[in-house]
């Protein structure tokens, strides 16, 4: 009856086994750690990279490629719509996607918090490779660290993805121009508020739900049918809309003015937000994205992006101006005009 | 008097200004994380890739490449022979080099703790800038994340590495054979005992300082002159020695014998070893790998590792035999021979 921690306990008639906990045996690089490679919890990941236990993996690549990072630190990391696993894979693919690439490899470096289950952990885990599937991305290497309770929490994860640029692929915020039309791919800030309303314990309508969801399928599309005239991409992920759109303004200076009442907003999310006095244009988005497209492709742009399954609520939100250049300008639904900052301060953390 | 964190305090004289540090904000993706990049923090790592300030950079590849991953919790982060920001360059340069690939490109994922001096930081990533500068490799890409002050521990890194294989290079624990010798680049266990000293605040010989350092040289020097009769490399981290030639015997199923007076050890870490109850052949190491290399050039192999400043105290520490498939046999000083297992347990958590 002893058990995983060592400590022994008695019940009566049938002893309960205690839940199996990741420790920091597990990242001693010794047994623990091979037996945690061997217990089928990374089984699920095989594939003829990984089964090399090499310290990294072999690919063949060729011509231009997209390489990106990013690490995920959401909390909770299980949240209505998805958990940190599906979030870190789909984060990177969407990047890889923003630079007009098809995300083809992923590696996965995994911090946990001693004391994590093993249950959680298996959970992530396939929700990773659940997600990985879907996207038609492999997983090739990988790292795992163990942290002393209370010296991280429960999980973090790091992808970093590789991706061939689709051909017709030629995006930078350089190649924005004064006339671009703004498309973004459907209703906005989501994710931000499902984090919230489980965060801060709000019982808010029960269709909100995080809009993690990889974006490639979208995106390639776009470069299949308009190559060039898809001047630039980016996911509107930590800081939402407002903050990318005052990014871009940063990079080319150029102006920007988008019009409130053509930006989608969920019923629900819309009401939430007004409930918690939030600008739904500075609530994070998993699965929403901007793209400057060329004014003469703009129509037939959203007409093909809303009719790819998820994306049905794509609009034309505004577009980029020679005016105010370094400015967003939003006109409100009773047609005034505001500047649209940047994200001041901090929203939510660890959104991501 | 106005301070970063809002509260306004009086001093007389001369207000003593509060030490800057990481908050929340910095991770918001809104006007505070865009000051971090904007403050010259992150500038000494310009480059034409890093200016796009996309979600990812565009890299030209062709052909093989090696693909790596490693997360970096060490705790102390500042320990005698470097801190985590050289370590987190370092271990993927050698993961990529153990593939047989020259490093060429990184990406650098930050997980900071609200609470880390902005001096710390700078710290940190001016050693990363250096040690990439060393080794010739470039950061293309990056992510910073911020955690609440307990969920995290100061900083963690991850980086991951690609470096085009050595034409030469064919690596594989499936190439090594019966006959191979196994030589070790230098003198054993100093990573370990360093942090060791440092985490128990036990005041060793003021020699003993990490070993932390890029393998990259050493391995595509041994590429060069012997090709394909390196059949394997791997580095000797978590776990040490006895864990890797473990993990080989696991791998390819032949028995691996090593003697005990031909693996060296530094005097001061051989002697702390023998204070606390340790063998060396279980320590971490941060600059030490094995090469599993054709007998018939293994002399000459020897002969130019340790020409190469930093390897002189180059070793074949054993070979790999066809009985005891699955072992590790080690001869002992006064000729006795005693099995040498996975390390067991967890030896020194966050030891990289």
């Amino acid at each position: 009856m002893a058990t995983t921690n060592g400590k022994v306990q008695l019940h009566c008639p049938v002893p309960k086994p205690e839940t199996e906990i990741i420790t920091l045996g597990h990242g001693s690089g010794g047994i623990l750690t091979n037996q945690l490679l061997d217990s089928g919890v990374f089984s699920l990941f095989q594939n003829q990279y990984l089964d090399e236990r090499h310290d990294g993996s072999v690919l063949r690549l060729n011509g231009k490629i997209a390489f990106t990072t990013d690490s995920f630190v959401i909390s909770p990391i299980f949240f209505p719509g998805g958990n940190i696993g599906e979030l870190a894979v789909y984060g990177t693919v969407n990047d890889l996607a923003m630079c007009g690439a098809t995300p083809e490899f992923l590696s996965l470096g995994l911090i946990l918090e001693e004391g994590l289950t093993m249950d959680d952990f298996r959970k992530i885990l396939t929700a990773i490779k659940a997600a990985a599937d879907l996207v038609g991305v492999e997983i090739v290497t990988g790292d795992t660290k163990v942290v002393e309770r209370g010296k991280g929490d429960q999980i973090f994860i790091n992808t970093t993805g590789i991706g061939h640029l689709h051909p017709q692929a030629n995006i930078s915020a350089c190649r924005i121009r004064p006339g671009d039309k703004i498309i973004v791919n459907g209703e906005i800030a989501s994710h931000g508020i499902a984090i919230m309303s489980v965060r801060e314990g709000l019982a808010f309508e029960s269709d909100i739900r995080s809009d993690t969801a990889p974006l490639h399928q979208p995106v390639l599309a776009l470069l299949d049918a308009f190559g060039e005239n898809i001047h630039c991409l980016r996911d509107a992920t930590r800081g939402g809309v407002a903050t990318v759109l005052n990014e871009i303004t940063r990079q080319c200076p150029l102006g920007i003015d988008i019009r409130e009442t053509d930006i989608p907003v969920q019923a629900s999310v819309a009401g939430a937000c007004e409930i918690l006095g939030l600008d739904p244009l500075y609530v994070a988005n998993e699965g929403k994205f901007l793209s400057f497209v060329a004014a003469e492709v703009a129509g037939e742009a959203l007409a093909l992006l809303a009719s790819i399954p998820g994306n049905s609520q794509a609009s034309i939100i505004g577009e980029v101006v020679a005016t105010h250049p370094g400015q967003v300008i939003a006109t409100s639904i009773i047609g005034g005009r505001r500047m649209v900052g940047m994200l001041p301060g901090e929203q939510l953390p660890r959104i991501c």
